[in-house]
């Protein structure tokens, strides 16, 4: 095979790196700690985007867009929320470069130089609050219901492609309710439609939890998440949805009028998805030949390759593959017929065994002649003939089963990585020798918390909204808990 | 009416303002020269968008993402290109906050200052033909047929809403070709892709031309352009698509392998359009009651009134509007009932005038007696009583002929206000009194492109590219001209 990729148990690590570049998925840029993402990338990005984006309108948001930039001054206003974001800001200075003087080439004009300061989004909770002040002035002006697509930059210092870049797309929906309640019900309403999508169109299990006070969102009063397993027993969070409570009401001064005609402020959440997803996508499925999608998110769901010594042979192939695809698109089915004649069928099943297409078929003249076509199916590998004129109907359940299986496939392997321990010595060694999710009693302290990343590095993923109490002691202190939250390594 | 908006012939500009800000498409941020695009222009915008994307990848193209940021040496590789953009471009110096020692709130940490300055992208040129050069070995990598929906950043000091921000949204797309004729026919194809686009969907007729030496985009070798003219005479360049010859290719060293071994530098071209077309749909289209908006792109194109004194009147309307609805949605239109109980139906008429949808239909007790509604257009703002059983078919025909008649009433206006003219002394009373599109021999100088602007501020729009040949004379210096330019007051 041309593109080799190293396997999972020689450097997991590397097998990621060769998987998304070698795929076509993405690339480093010139920039530091920037990516490119590739048109292959892009598109199944684009089916994620897209699907998302329907399942907010369904729930009543809007989508809208706000400035890139934010004055400093907003960005400072709300104390927690800086103190979490002030450390990896970009900050624009400047508004004009010129020639040198001295022939040094293109420097920056210090004579544009900004009175005030601009950070570019983190995230755009500041800029959001400062314009609802604006808008909301009753309780007839709430809820608002708004989402944006953007770009958000954070400086990161060690970046990894899609899952960790100091640039990085993603959605952030910002609500204000009237009420608390309204509010909190948004913000798990969201979580649910996270881990919907999660579930049905990334055949990705996911657990939603709520996160214990010291991995909350910088200036939320609580984070719900969802939480994957990674084939190498690291977890990660995959989405969050904030209840913010009223605090960047306070910090921006929006207030309303409730129906009692008393002034009152804002409750707020926000939450949010972005190109991680990707990450987790490739992580979750793919193997040692390389990525697997889901049909769902695949932006071509079956390739055919014709097998062919002559043109003559290759003009029989292509005719039946051309009625083929006719009635795969019929019913809805992304294909591709790859008839470069500069590359051999190996060449192209390995190519596309890489890229993760879901159902490959193959057709030569003896499939001709019989009548048949070559099915594989990139999940399991398995191939089997099928008769040309019972195609359309067998890759439809196959695109299913094959949704299904990756699905069942990633449950189980969390299934089998999910230790219920009962005490510190059993934590330390299932974290250091097998990974994956450890349910474990915790007293509910920042402090024992913090003790135990510091011993094993493992972090509370969440505390699991369908976790049932129990009477529990904690694992390091022995103080009592009623539930038990998820520790893991994480992403 | 509530929301007074300013008439055209008092101000026009105010006009603009008031139509955009008042029928909630995008409003002025605390950010200098940054907007907010609102939900509602948003959803316009989207429609915009999506068709857009469809156009481009039926013509073969796909998305891709580049980074934000370039690095100021990539910026500076192709001289005319740094020189166009040099004094407009936001640069992010620093990438660190920190807090005061001296107590004087968040201030830029001066620790972390960039060893490189980034420009905040302006246009992605230059970071793309850097990510270009190592796709590209052989004539095999050939065409790269990328578009990116992207944020771009050009530092403008006297801003307007939609037509001219700091910030704003757009597509580039950035092509490579192995041939000068595969490039040059790619740019051809954009600037027709826009036209068909203009015309079609923003009923909003365009003229096609080369755009005269100075006025090409920095690092071109030939920019198209697609103009049109506003009501108020002036000129709007609604899309622009660039051969770019090899200039970015030999700036960033882009070769390839011919098919005769030969390395040979890459042809390009990039075409895009911004939400500046935003501005070109509300001050086409128009009027001094609010928006008007074409049905392709009209995010709600039928809203029914129920108009009612009872509860029980408000029950008898709403069974009839949710059947009507079901119908209309059956033939793909979309609605909206608005209910509103704290409102009277006069102010809601106002309201949806003021916000272009394209059809009302009010509905009352009396109509539900004679099985009639009252349906009325927004262009024409003409009303008529049509039985509720041929509502949907009514519709149907109504949205389409609206359609066909912005389209039609904006050629007639441009017709009108064009103006072919002989002598200089012809062409600066016309710019003066009446504005428009001004037909011009011109003898081809930047020279005297120059002269014409520094008298009369009138600009060469375009070469228009179906403009016949013919014997002419230069208005000003009368030289001997084959082709007449047009001229005209541009935004």
């Amino acid at each position: 095979m041309a593109k080799e990729i190293t396997s999972r148990n020689e450097n997991y690590s590397q097998w990621y790196n060769d998987i998304v570049v070698k795929a076509g998925l993405a690339d480093y840029s010139a920039v530091r700690g920037s990516m490119v993402i590739k048109p292959y990338g892009f598109a199944i990005w684009e089916k994620m985007r897209d699907q998302l984006d329907h399942m907010f309108k369904e729930t009543g948001h809007q989508n809208a867009y706000f400035p890139l930039f934010i004055p400093k001054s907003f960005f400072s206003r709300e104390a927690a929320h800086v103190e979490g974001f002030a450390k990896e800001c970009a900050v624009v200075t400047h508004y004009r470069l010129k020639n040198d003087p001295n022939g040094k080439g293109i420097v920056v004009d210090e004579d544009a130089k900004l009175e005030e300061e601009l950070v570019v989004r983190p995230t755009s909770e500041t800029i959001i609050w400062n314009t609802y002040k604006s808008w909301i002035q009753s309780y007839r002006d709430l809820p608002i219901l708004i989402n944006q697509w953007a770009n958000v930059v954070r400086w990161e210092m060690r970046t990894r492609l899609f899952l960790r870049t100091a640039e990085f797309l993603w959605q952030e929906g910002h609500t204000a309710h009237a009420t608390k309640e309204e509010a909190v019900e948004e913000a798990e309403r969201m979580i649910n439609v996270y881990s919907t999508f999660a579930r049905e169109w990334m055949a990705m299990p996911v657990i939603i939890g709520k996160k214990s006070e010291s991995e909350r969102f910088a200036g939320a009063v609580d984070t719900y998440s969802i939480e994957a397993l990674m084939q190498d027993g690291k977890a990660l969070q995959a989405g969050t949805s904030h209840f913010l409570g009223q605090n960047f009401a306070k910090a921006f001064d929006v207030k309303f009028l409730n129906r009692e005609s008393q002034l009152e402020y804002v409750w707020a959440t926000s939450w949010g998805v972005s190109t991680r997803l990707m990450g987790a996508l490739v992580m979750t499925h793919s193997d040692d030949n390389g990525l697997v999608l889901p049909p769902k998110l695949a932006p071509t769901q079956v390739v055919f390759v014709p097998v062919y010594k002559s043109e003559e042979e290759l003009a029989a192939v292509s005719e039946v593959v051309a009625k083929l695809r006719v009635e795969l698109h019929s019913k809805g089915i992304t294909t591709h017929y790859d008839d470069r004649d500069n590359y051999k069928p190996g060449f192209k099943f390995a190519e596309y065994e890489l890229k993760g297409v879901p159902v490959r078929v193959a057709i030569g003249p003896r499939d001709i002649e019989k009548g048949t076509v070559e099915v594989a199916r990139r999940d399991t590998l398995q191939k089997q003939f099928v008769s040309q004129n019972q195609l359309a109907e067998t890759v439809v359940s196959l695109l299913d089963n094959i949704q299904a299986n990756l699905y069942n496939r990633a449950l189980e392997f969390r299934e089998r990585n999910t230790t219920r321990v009962e005490t510190y010595d059993e934590f330390k060694k299932v974290i250091a020798e097998n990974g994956g999710f450890v349910l474990a009693h915790w007293d509910g302290t920042p402090e024992t918390e913090a003790l135990i990343k510091e011993d094993t590095k493992a972090t509370i993923r969440c505390i699991p909204l369908d976790m049932p109490e129990e009477d529990g002691k904690c694992i390091v202190t022995g103080k009592p808990s009623k539930k038990r939250a998820i520790f893991a390594l994480a992403y």
